[in-house]
């Protein structure tokens, strides 16, 4: 039966000894997402369009890329720093120093919601699944913080893992 | 219609001058959750439990509260530090002492998931909602962290606001 | 003669102990400037302008204030975070929750720099012109890392404190 | 036309993706200065110094190499620590383990500041200049910190690059 | 006659530059205790486990392993977790990305302590032990805080190094 | 019987919820030991003094206060940072503002140690005794590793409370 690798045999929370690991290179590209009411997306996404740029934006194609403003690009620095502080929070996570991080969202106008892909990469001995897993989250915790005045129903969701490099799954990016 | 209050009048992103608000008493409590397969849930939950223990943990009534081991010991601490640590983490929030953090889990076999509930209190010009929801995303993490080895198709969701001390909105904890 | 508050009688350092000061209102402002090769500045501001207001913009009258991008929106996020961590940085200060901070950029096309004001605000014990100027520092830094790739010739200046709430001295925004 | 590295061809902000450079060793030297008061300087400089040691240190050479006490030790360790923490700092900026941090200082009597120098050095895939004006930044800050209660009207400047080795300039120790 | 390597030849502290040596596997065990009132060591050994255990586990053998629970598996996680921040914390250490870090406790009933052994690992330019003291030392003052409401006598000791892999010494683990 | 105030009913860590003390005045002194070689303690006292002051520094008076150099000042630094820093690295403590730390040292050569004893003050809910028994760690901690190069043998220990306002217990400081 398969086992949890984060514990010893006696159940015991241990980090994962990996100096015996080869430095490859890694990715991981995680996703999730932020889910609002349509006004309150409504001001994330029109805060740097014209109003023109905005109809169109908003047609139903589902992922318009409008001229996105303040409040993404604060999500995206929070998200970019909080993935190179990844160890620091997460306590069984090994540093590792990335060679890139990538913090990108769209605006799903259909379903109301920010969607957030992380990309992480570096040359290390483990996977980096958990610095762009982070990346998401707080990119979405800090979209939260900036619209929960005027929407208390927002919900972040579907953080996930679409890809890992090297590994057998290969999701892609859902529509 | 209503304005992102973390953008001044130019659309750019501040810190909320809280400086005039009163101190007052100040409680939130958020959910999230990890989704897992249900064998993930038995090597979370069954940790620490006997064999008679976890045939009655299991059983249908929903939120079995099993003796659970070091994994979510782990993500606990993991939550409780990230709450005191907000402010650094996410760019426009307020520093403030927290007077109390409290990150709990239930098993939830039926649904095959972690649920993860996380307060905040303070005494401080600002709510804590951050604090809960950053608790919350953290411990779901780290969960997460500990159980990737095993299984690759975790989700992080459901991860929102229950409740906030003195505002309108009282959904209570959801079943 | 005037002593260093923060050496004890025998030259040491210490961390002024200020227990028996009162809670007040407090407020710094302080000031810096990034000097930058005119190609650079233009990189810089231009960057979410359009070609019309770029004209205007660079007008002799010398502050202009354009639609400025993600350079100076990064920059922003990394002073108030700076602000926010300044007695983690800076050894004797002392650690206070603010209750504000704000960074503002102007783009001064004579001099060819960004000039930066950062406003801290806090009710406690001691003053916040630490953290004004911890926040100056490192949006400049940001400024300088993000250009850094074309223009070797940037310096930091002139950081320096413009004002501080209750104290003798009120400086002005200088021109 | 020259662009900015850390903006995609959207214009927003990035993390260079660095994965592809090779690991070389790295150094980068810069310098910046506390300018203040002669009654300051002398407070700093003669600090853990003889009378004797003072008047040939205040000598009309410039850059007299006092023993110097506690307040350049506690910004010598400042600007080490804020070296190792660039990548927390500057959003932008990858995290990489230094080799090697130090940082100097000058008292010059002339010209009333103190001049601060720093290196840093790695092997990485990517320069270290950030670490180092980061470590000069934070010292000079220090500095400030422990004076500005003797003296309002200290300045820190000319924070700039001095050498960066594999670089085409090399500017050399200014006067 | 012996220097200090952290002290240049004017006696002023470094960070020793480690550029030209070479990256080799690097380990160290290092030790601590608590010592306490033998309630107190009964609370936190006693916590998660049967009656039965127990007199077993309080055999005159010295150094029962019994199922230890919530105290020490969050000594664990801040003992982890402030190894892999050890260069933030001691100004002249060098940062560097540890491959694995183990925290161990056993319950030493005739002696009234929790004994603390922590190995750090990595492949780098310089020893870990500091690492591996930084572990002990916060898992040592982590039992202390959540121990301190029931017993003030409480105190941390014996905090060395082991074994460090490599050099000469190897003491092994006392008794 | 007592109880661990940081587990709850089921033996679960928690960290103490403190909303409804007040905030008093709390102090709290902790001291501590690095025991060395009697070769390096000479290297660390004797590093600022003259030859002069260090035979008769060495008298055997025991506690002799010489002029100590860079290695305790270093140290001192790394104590109050790290004291700022306690909640971050103590998983159940409350983040506080401290409104004063101080570290002070003593060279003991009958013993062949440095006594280290370390002040910390607030205003606030809970007491400050972690605070100061994290100075006195990391303060021991530094001094190891700057010394470690010329000695193995180096223990910290004896890190203890000395005293704690407001309550029962004043042992004084010991000889």
């Amino acid at each position: 039966m398969a086992e949890l690798s984060h514990l010893d045999q006696q159940g015991r929370a241990r980090m994962v000894d990996v100096s015996d690991k080869a430095d490859t290179e890694r990715e991981a590209i995680a996703a999730g997402e932020v889910r609002m009411q349509p006004e309150t997306l409504q001001l994330i996404a029109g805060q740097a369009a014209d109003g023109n740029a905005q109809s169109s934006g908003f047609a139903p194609s589902g992922t318009a890329d409008l001229k996105k403003g303040d409040v993404l690009t604060v999500a995206k620095v929070a998200g970019i720093l909080a993935a190179k502080r990844t160890a620091e929070l997460i306590p069984m996570c090994h540093s590792l120093p990335l060679t890139g991080v990538a913090v990108d969202f769209e605006i799903d106008v259909p379903a109301s919601r920010v969607r957030i892909v992380a990309t992480a990469k570096t040359r290390g001995k483990t996977g980096v699944e958990m610095e762009a897993l982070t990346a998401v989250s707080l990119a979405a915790l800090t979209i939260y913080d900036m619209a929960k005045a005027v929407d208390r129903t927002m919900e972040i969701g579907a953080v996930r893992l679409l890809r890992k490099s090297g590994g057998k799954s290969d999701l892609g990016l859902p529509a």
